[in-house]
């Protein structure tokens, strides 16, 4: 299984080391390496993370540590948000089975991620992600902690991953283009930036009180498509053609 | 869901009261209730297993003991025996999928029985069951915790509960914005010519020898999102901004 088949786990604000510990465990269980951390609210390297892991220290000694969600998933073409909350979300909610087929079929690098144990995502880093993800559990029973999510998801990639190799499934063959990856996080942000910069002076976000609002509609408007990195550029050349003066004939 | 269609879990021999009391709150995220012990190493009820059972108390109160495996699975007629250890065993050998389906389509209890923490089950509880249920994990990493062991069962069951009775249905919920149909190709188009209609005085589609060209990217571009009426309207709004003179602060 090549690398990239494999998702990036980031975990954003986790707040005990143990269960860091606990997740590294439940990645390596099903052969995923890659953790992310955004500010774990202890710091890192965590003590209390190692003991946990119960040998899992590949996982822990590879983990890498970023200040914002936005960073942790700069590189990556896919961003899953975990979460059961779905308040006004009009992004599309898949469960995990659906997540990992996602994985092994979709290219360009994939990042799921987890809020903190407590809490789960904030909007903002939802509003990353191209979908949420959602495991469908018992409603009058209702918190799955850190690691079990983990593991879910873990499990369901390695199971789709050989429900893949049994069939001998063959993809249908993309055109040149379509076979190109949905540009990376931080081109799609490069882009969202530009239009902000185009509208912000013309009053797009204006009343102040909506602007958190009219921003993430935005995001999600831009983020649909899964542009890859022409379409990006493309669009980008567009704005840039919007800025100017109007040329003479 | 009939209670028949639920398995019963049974935990042989479990060591820690801390390990009950999480695989009660497993089974409970995926509305399992049925659990029983076998000769738990500290007795019964134990102090630890409330704590971490996180709220799943009814499980943990409901539970029954029993001196030996076969008296705990008396009563049903399917006993899958979790293991890593394949050692010699003449039994079918499934997963933890097909170990849901077959709990919600084999008429009869079903019992799923997990060994103790360190040891796993001894042959003669093997011997008891119809199946070996086995999760295939990383080779190089090789153990689950009995919680992860039982959510991962959990969770294969309630996810091929939902297959079955969706019958064939798609897994993937869309959300109600997601539901709407992309917009018609006549609101495409209105999209399209606005954007064409400020692009042009700007000299975007010059020069003239690569207009057509120019114009098949742009459309490439603004199809491929499959917009529905909302998100079409939103970008006409932003086009409008667009258009604006900037104003003053």
């Amino acid at each position: 299984m090549a690398d990239l088949n494999k998702p990036v786990i980031v975990l954003v604000r986790p707040q005990l080391g143990e269960n860091i510990g606990k997740a590294a465990r439940a990645m390596l269980n099903f052969g995923l390496t890659e953790m992310r951390l955004v500010a774990p609210r202890d710091g890192w390297p965590n003590p209390s993370a190692g003991p946990a892991a119960a040998g899992a220290d590949i996982v822990l000694e590879q983990a890498k540590v970023y200040a914002t969600t936005a960073e942790a998933v700069a590189d990556c073409a896919h961003v899953h948000a975990t979460t059961v909350r779905k308040r006004g979300v009009t992004k599309p909610v898949i469960g995990a089975d659906e997540a990992g087929r996602q994985v092994h079929t979709l290219t360009g690098r994939h990042a799921i991620i987890f809020g903190p144990e407590r809490s789960g995502l904030e909007t903002e880093d939802v509003a990353l992600a191209r979908n949420i993800l959602t495991v469908p559990i018992n409603p009058e029973f209702g918190s799955l902690n850190l690691a079990q999510a983990v593991i879910l998801v873990a499990y369901e990639w390695a199971r789709i991953g050989r429900e893949i190799a049994d069939a001998g499934t063959v993809l249908v063959q993309p055109t040149a283009e379509d076979a190109l990856p949905p540009a990376p996080q931080d081109e799609l942000d490069g882009l969202i930036a530009h239009f902000e910069k185009l509208l912000g002076p013309k009053g797009y976000f204006l009343p102040a009180a909506r602007a958190d609002s009219t921003r993430r509609t935005l995001r999600g408007l831009l983020t649909k498509p899964g542009w890859n990195h022409l379409e990006v550029r493309t669009l980008r050349g567009i704005l840039s053609y919007m800025e100017r003066k109007e040329r003479p004939d």
